[in-house]
Formats: C-alpha cells, sequence, structure tokens
C-alpha cells in the first residue's frame, strides 16, 4: 500500500485514504486545525492549559497543539492532575512527563492529596467524585494561573456516549455543555475541546505516527463502555452519523421562537409560504385528465 | 407455562411476564390506559379520530382506544386514507373496514384521489410528499367534521427512529414535534399518540390475542428501517432506554434559564449551593491523620 499524498510506503489509513507516516501526521494536524478555526475554538494570543492523563486522546491533543500554536498563535502548556488511584496514577504521571519533555512542553503537576484526600479513600460514587475533583481544580489552577482557557481530550465518541448517557438519565439541557467551546464567566474559566471531531481510533494512529508514549492501561474504576458501543454501532449502520450530529450539536440554537405562520391563498390551511406544501404537491402531480 | 396473573394457559409474554390470552389483553390496555392518563393525552368528552392505516400498531390502537373510550369517557371515530398505492392500498382498506366493523367503529374512508393525484404518480421524494398529504387531510377533515384530537398509531420505536433521524438530520428542535400530545392552534388541531411508550412487538402481540385483522405487508416505498434497528440495538445493551427517553421527552422543557450560582463558603468557587460539591467531598473523604 501507498501513501496516496506521496507515494511512499503508506503507514496506516486515515478517513479511509492510506497515507505514510508524515502525511498521516500532516492530515491529522490539519483536521485538528480546521475544527479550532471551525467552531474557533481557541483565539490568537489565547493561554491555553491542556488537561494530560497519558492516555492516547490528552497525548494526541498535546501534541496537535503544540502544532498548532504556532500555526494559529497561542501559547500552550499542559497539567497534570495526580488522583491518588495507586499503581494507575503512577504510570499515569510518569507518561505525561515523557510525554510534556519530548513535546518541550512546560507540566504542571497538582496532586489531589494535597486537597486532603485520594480517590482511592473514595467509596461508592467514586466516577462522580473523580470527575467533580478534576474540574474543580482544573478550573481554579488555570484560573489562579492566569490561564484563558481549559483544553480537554474528550473525543467525539465521549461527547456522544455522554449524549446518550444523558438523554437516557433525563439531562435534556446537555447539548449545551456539549459544544466545543463553552464560554467561562464569573470564576469559571472557557473549556474548549480541540478533539471534539477526532475519534479514538484516529488519536491512536496518529500518537503511534509521531512515536509519542502513552499510557496503554484502563483506569481501575473506569466506567461501562456500553455507551460508547452504542456510538460505535450506530457509525458502523449509518456511517457519517457522528461528525453530522456533532456538527448540529456545535450550532447555536436557535430560540425556537414560534415561527410566523400565515395562511395558503389556494386552501386556507396554516403554512409558512404563501402556499402550502400540499397545493404544491397537488400542483406538481395532479393528473393531466383532471 | 402458566399465566402469572390467573393461572390459566400462557399466550404469550408481556414486559417479561406469561400471560393468558384475557390477562394479556387486560395489561396491555391498562399500560395504554396509564400512558393516556399520564401523559393528559386525551380529556374526557373529546372526540378523537383515529388514523387507520390496517397495520398492527394503528389496528392496536384503535382497539384499546374502542376499549378506554368507555373506561375513561371520549368518542372514537376512525378513518382511512386512500393513498392509491396500487395492490398496497386496496388490501388496507379491505382490512381497515373489516377491524372498524368487528370493533363497532364509525370508519370515514378519504381519497387522495379526490385531490388530484394518487402517491403512485408520485416520482422522487415520495415519503414526503405522502406524509405530507396524511397530515394535511387528516388535519382538515378532522377540523372540518369537529374533532377535538386526531390519534395516530406511532409506537415507542417510531419516535425514537425518528429522534435520531432529526439528531442526524440537523433538525434540533424535534423534541417539541414529538411529544405524547400536541396542543392544536389556530386551524391545526390536537394530535395524541397513545401507543407512545408501546412496542411494535407489544402491539403485535396484542392483536394477535384479540384475533383481530391486521396487514402484514410492508408499503412498497417503505423507507430504510436502519433508524429502528439502531434502536433495538440500544435498548438490547441498555435495557429500559426506549421508555426512559420517551419519558424524558415528554418532560416539559425547563426554561434551561442560568440557574442562581453563588461562591462557596469555605473555598469561594461557584456552587449552587452553599458548600460546594468538592468541599462537601473533602469533608467526607478527607483522611484522618491531617
Amino acid at each position: 500500500m501507498k501513501c496516496k499524498r506521496c507515494g511512499r510506503n503508506a503507514f496506516e489509513k486515515f478517513r479511509g485514504t492510506y497515507y505514510c507516516r508524515e502525511c498521516l501526521i500532516t492530515k491529522y494536524e490539519g483536521a485538528v486545525e480546521s475544527a479550532i478555526r471551525r467552531y474557533r475554538m481557541i483565539r490568537k494570543g489565547e493561554r491555553v492549559l491542556t488537561a494530560l492523563s497519558g492516555g492516547k486522546d490528552s497525548v494526541a491533543m498535546l501534541s496537535s497543539l503544540r502544532v498548532l500554536s504556532k500555526r494559529i498563535g497561542f501559547d500552550v502548556d499542559a497539567m497534570f492532575i495526580d488522583l491518588g488511584i495507586g499503581r494507575y496514577s503512577r504510570h499515569s504521571l510518569e507518561v505525561s512527563k515523557k510525554v510534556a519533555e519530548m513535546l518541550d512542553v512546560r507540566l504542571h503537576v497538582v496532586r489531589l492529596e494535597d486537597y486532603g484526600f485520594t480517590i482511592d479513600d473514595v467509596r461508592g460514587k467514586v466516577c462522580s467524585v473523580c470527575g467533580n475533583a478534576k474540574r474543580y481544580i482544573m478550573n481554579r489552577f488555570a484560573r489562579e494561573n492566569g490561564y484563558d482557557a481549559i483544553a480537554t481530550g474528550h473525543c467525539a465518541e465521549d461527547i456522544l456516549a455522554n449524549l446518550f448517557k444523558n438523554m437516557y438519565s433525563g439531562n435534556m439541557e446537555w447539548s449545551e455543555k456539549q459544544r466545543p467551546r463553552m464560554e467561562g464567566f464569573d470564576r469559571i474559566v472557557t473549556r474548549v475541546r480541540p478533539l471534539y471531531e477526532m475519534s479514538e481510533r484516529e488519536n491512536m494512529v496518529y500518537v503511534l505516527a509521531k512515536g509519542l508514549p502513552f499510557l496503554n492501561e484502563e483506569c481501575p474504576n473506569a466506567p461501562s463502555t456500553k455507551w460508547k458501543e452504542i456510538v460505535y454501532e450506530i457509525e458502523r449502520k449509518v456511517p457519517g452519523f457522528r461528525v453530522s450530529i456533532l456538527r448540529n450539536l456545535a450550532r447555536e440554537r436557535r430560540d425556537g421562537g414560534d415561527e410566523e405562520f400565515r395562511y395558503c391563498r389556494i386552501c386556507g390551511e396554516i403554512t409558512t409560504s404563501s402556499v402550502c406544501q400540499f397545493c404544491r404537491n397537488v400542483k406538481k402531480y395532479a393528473r393531466k385528465n383532471q
């Protein structure tokens, strides 16, 4: 298999086409750049703090933001939160340090323990306490250190899995919180999701192409993957579903205000134009012999 | 297998339990009644026009509404729209006439041809022209004949498949149009969906238990079933997803207005209560030796 772009030996497929290592990296970073520009995620001159866990998604994010920071013109630092999840947190920190060093990015390390507890101390609702702690620490640290935005490595599947989970549990205001850029207010710092349109598989292939280390270990508390499996299943049945729905979610919600209506000038029924759709269909399909 | 309710020979399973024919009928009609009451779908004294196609869903709807009309106190008539889809429309009409007769319900028959065309005349976008024609004729006929509400046989899978289709195609205002009762306005008649929480399989089993005829023939123009397959797949992975999401959809959308916020009296971060969740977690999990 040859690279479709330059003819060298192919490394892997990206969005249906084979590329060599270098071209795949170019394509991937171009796709992240498009998403950042499409959704106006990061503005020129902003100081961005990226959340690094050492997993493939956050490593892919940090690496591509590092490249794009020069192209678009923003600053990138990284932050690692040591949650105190035994061996898993120790490995995550090791990998994160190595990645930050290889990418020449400044890494801040904050320990949950400094606030008085670790995730290993938590009984019951571990994931919800952990999620809360990460959001809290990240927001406070970013604000106190003058960052304009926090970047998290949520990928397309994460966002859709969250959407389904929220629909299931009755949180119908989800769409507002699943945007690529959530503007900050008061003490809340702006949050951006540069990998909004990238799939897990794409992130993985990019990280491998870059030769970056990443932690290939699941968090021992990791929740069920059933929602992500649903996302994969739908994408298999309706290719393009994922990106299509993400772009729809990202659009501003129009005010849903009742549309103006008028009366069809042929039949008098309600319509939004001068002649209703039914009368237009009648005109179009009516038999000649009538 | 014995009926769990009365001990006679079981006929089929309904929501996980085996019932005899009579008890299954009672259970099914009770479930439709609960949904009608839960969502205040039909009010006492209303005149309801049910859309009958002859398929299992609309037959199940008409049969259960016939029974419930006495229990709740409303009137039920039926309406068949002859769309002029060759053999399929002829068979549908035959079955619908037989069902209406067996249930002793008045049946109105309206022919699309009387408006100047039939669905067989339509080239291209057949399903959209057909859907428009059905809605138009039903609404106009119901209004001109003094009905308070139109009942359609949309089942749980129809509504969820529509939801996904709409999300995919960017129609994010779907939730407003997928309610069990859509109040009428101006020249638009109220629409209700009595089978909102019933599955196709449940409708089928009920119709069989009742010994009613139904048309077991797909419309030759029937669209792809991929969206319904997605609904089944999700329900297999997350049992209860269907009903849970339908109940959430049916809830009034709160105005989403920005919730009041205040500052945590321990750390000063933003919260909706007096102490933020993070500080409550710190208090709960902080180590004794600190």
